[in-house]
């Protein structure tokens, strides 16, 4: 029984892991406490119809998905969209708009097991339904780098790479791209990082790309990337076009109004950022490492067509999903994690001459004042009990004597300083 | 799309119940820190052969089962002591003793499809490994009646019924039982309370028992519930029996002097609480509400043959679990759960000679400064604003005005008053 593994792919969270697991959730819960955001949260395993009316009946490769003992087909949530949207849409009349909701699922996916790659991960979900402008986007975005901030990142660190699918649409009109080539550039676009310069041009050329047309759609990003917004007035110069454009700039200059800060350090206008072929139709953004050197940490948009689609109720919606796993790694090689769990405030160590019962009611008063307390379960020499306090990591060791019952000794277990205190008094104090 | 609705027998938790399931879990968690509890978590999906090299082959039944993409059998977790047990073997030389580890995982479990009854639920699990006393023990049962005090239940609302096996023992041993027959008996003893008395009356003389040997055993445990562990005293006079009841005094006597009070009124010895044929060494306790129409609220003891059993490892534990549907029911219909998520702290408004940057930028200073905040996304009309901000459930309003920027009046949205604030000194003083 003992080489009974845990599946390939799914984490144990022994105590120092879950202290890190569980300074993530708290970040996350905190700043979007702030942001007005409330906490939902739906079922783990959903009919898979759910995600196939969403995605396609080839998402199915990648979910961990089964036929149930009633003989349902059902998956492990792989995504919390179409739960939230068939919630929200339960309900979409009787909530308060805008809906600010959040939630920290586990989520699941089948994946092919190579080393390293997780089956599971959490993932923070913050949508805010019932609002499509942009103020809402601001919202999110602020929300985003308060969290990054929150967590002690700095711009030096990460950088939010924005971009927004009708100002693309916008920039490839006037540049003279017909309509039915854009999902083409898009998917080009989208993989523009991660393959070779010559492979993206080729496949604009397939797509029906002029040279002249390929070479200003690459410099037009590499501009923007170094300038920003502004790069793109030029360009955008009949109403479609400068409508996007204000909207970009109203955007940013929203969300640097809540942040407090310039945002320009923090965001970084980027036609690259597409998110896939899917749903998105307004901004979209993905947050990297500034290094480069892992994978988006978190990634979002607007999708203001989706809560239609899967839940049958026209609202807009905005929202991102950040995982854990990627961040994990971000804050860990920053020193930004706990590095432990936490460990007793206070030890209650006595000397033998000291009754048992003593001691346990002096724990169960510390406890009751909310301080954390621990103390040997066994009778043991004064001089065992201290040790075992400093293994435990304690801060503080209160010692009794049977002596002097009234008083006690505080010793610092850091410095060894000792205080003799009245019990009564130093346990009043400890509320 | 509309149409797809959560799986029978699992939950959406909206924001007011997941406000519920934040209290809940909050309140184990303060609980369990300040006994000095470290949190931990395993995979929701395990090897089926976790849980039939536990439970049998028949437990199958009851699981949320299936063969994995890559042939794997695999499950839901239905219970988390497997687990558990799994990962203190692997580490249990490095593990300082005792170990004192808690986790709140959510289980599954196929059950025939019921009106009310849930396939998923939430469950405090806590657990004390490597020490075998009666000071681990009353560790345990001391925290189970600090969480229901944190809870706002007093003893009138709640009873912990306790017994011991080895105390059990030695009274059917006294008695006059064989030991061959303590297996009926403890089969009979688990129903009692739940089926005729005439049925247990007519079990207990299939299992061999004469008619006074059935009438002493029945008036025992009835004098027990009446009187406690006194009522054992005059039968348990050899050194075993003598022992036991000592080791039962010691862990009551131990429980009141943590938990500050007298600990009759919140536990009964009770000699029929058995915890089904499973796998207990010691003690065993239920909780259960006081009026007796709820199941149990929580349920443990000690099983210092598990860990063996399933990790191969030679150490002793206790512990308990505490599901969060039954306890929810007690505490709705007790109004001791919160009955709204929470709401914003502050609500800023402006009139329209506001610059509506200003009102971000306040916004957004107020969020640093740790306060909930929201307000009004599009241009509205101060009344408006004022009146979204009452219906959000907010505390106060933040009521800016263009001719008088450095200052703004807080409205208290319960009360109506309003003071007039300078902005600056205000903003500094809500951090």
């Amino acid at each position: 029984m003992a080489s009974i593994r845990p599946l390939n792919g799914f984490r144990d969270f022994y105590p120092p892991a879950f202290a890190e697991r569980a300074h993530i959730f708290a970040t996350w819960r905190r700043v979007a406490a702030r942001y007005g955001f409330v906490e939902y949260d739906g079922p783990p395993l959903e009919p898979l119809e759910l995600y196939t009316k969403k995605s396609g009946a080839e998402i199915v490769d990648q979910l961990y998905n089964f036929v149930d003992k009633g003989g349902r087909d059902v998956s492990l949530r792989p995504e919390m969209t179409p739960t939230v949207a068939r919630m929200v849409a339960a309900q979409a009349n009787a909530l308060r708009k805008p809906v600010r909701w959040f939630s920290i699922p586990q989520l699941f996916r089948y994946e092919r097991a190579q080393r390293g790659r997780l089956r599971e991960h959490f993932q923070l979900n913050a949508d805010i339904f019932g609002d499509g402008g942009e103020s809402a986007d601001a919202e999110l975005l602020a929300m985003v780098i308060d969290i990054l901030r929150e967590f002690g990142l700095t711009s030096d660190d990460v950088r939010v790479r924005l971009s927004d699918r009708r100002l693309l649409n916008a920039v490839l009109h006037a540049m003279g791209h017909p309509a039915e080539r854009i999902p083409a550039i898009y998917a080009v676009l989208d993989k523009l990082d991660r393959q070779p310069r010559e492979l993206s041009v080729e496949k604009l050329a397939t797509a029906g790309c002029t040279t002249a047309q390929v070479d200003a759609l690459l410099a037009l990003i590499e501009q923007t990337n170094a300038t920003g917004v502004a790069a793109l007035a030029p360009l955008l110069q009949d109403a479609e076009g400068a409508t996007r454009l204000a909207a970009m700039q109203e955007t940013l200059a929203m969300t640097q109004a809540l942040i407090g800060t310039a945002v320009a350090p923090w965001v970084r206008l980027d036609l690259t950022i597409v998110r896939g072929l899917a749903y998105y139709t307004g901004i979209v953004f993905e947050v990297f490492d500034a290094k480069g050197e892992l994978r988006a940490v978190c990634g979002g948009g607007r999708y203001d067509e989706l809560l239609n689609a899967l839940g049958g109720v026209d609202m807009p919606a905005a929202g991102f999903g950040w995982g854990d796993v990627v961040l994990g790694e971000l804050l860990r090689d920053r020193g930004l994690l706990p590095s432990a769990p936490p460990s007793p405030e206070v030890w209650v160590a006595a000397g033998d001459d000291v009754d048992v019962a003593t001691v346990r009611a002096t724990v169960g008063a510390l406890r009751r004042a909310g301080r954390r307390v621990e103390y040997a379960l066994r009778p043991q020499q004064l001089g065992k009990q201290l040790k075992a306090a400093v293994s435990a990591g304690a801060a503080h060791a209160l010692i009794l004597r049977g002596d002097a019952p009234e008083g006690g000794t505080v010793r610092d277990l850091t410095s060894g300083a000792e205080t003799s205190v009245v019990l009564a008094t130093w346990l009043a104090n400890q509320r």
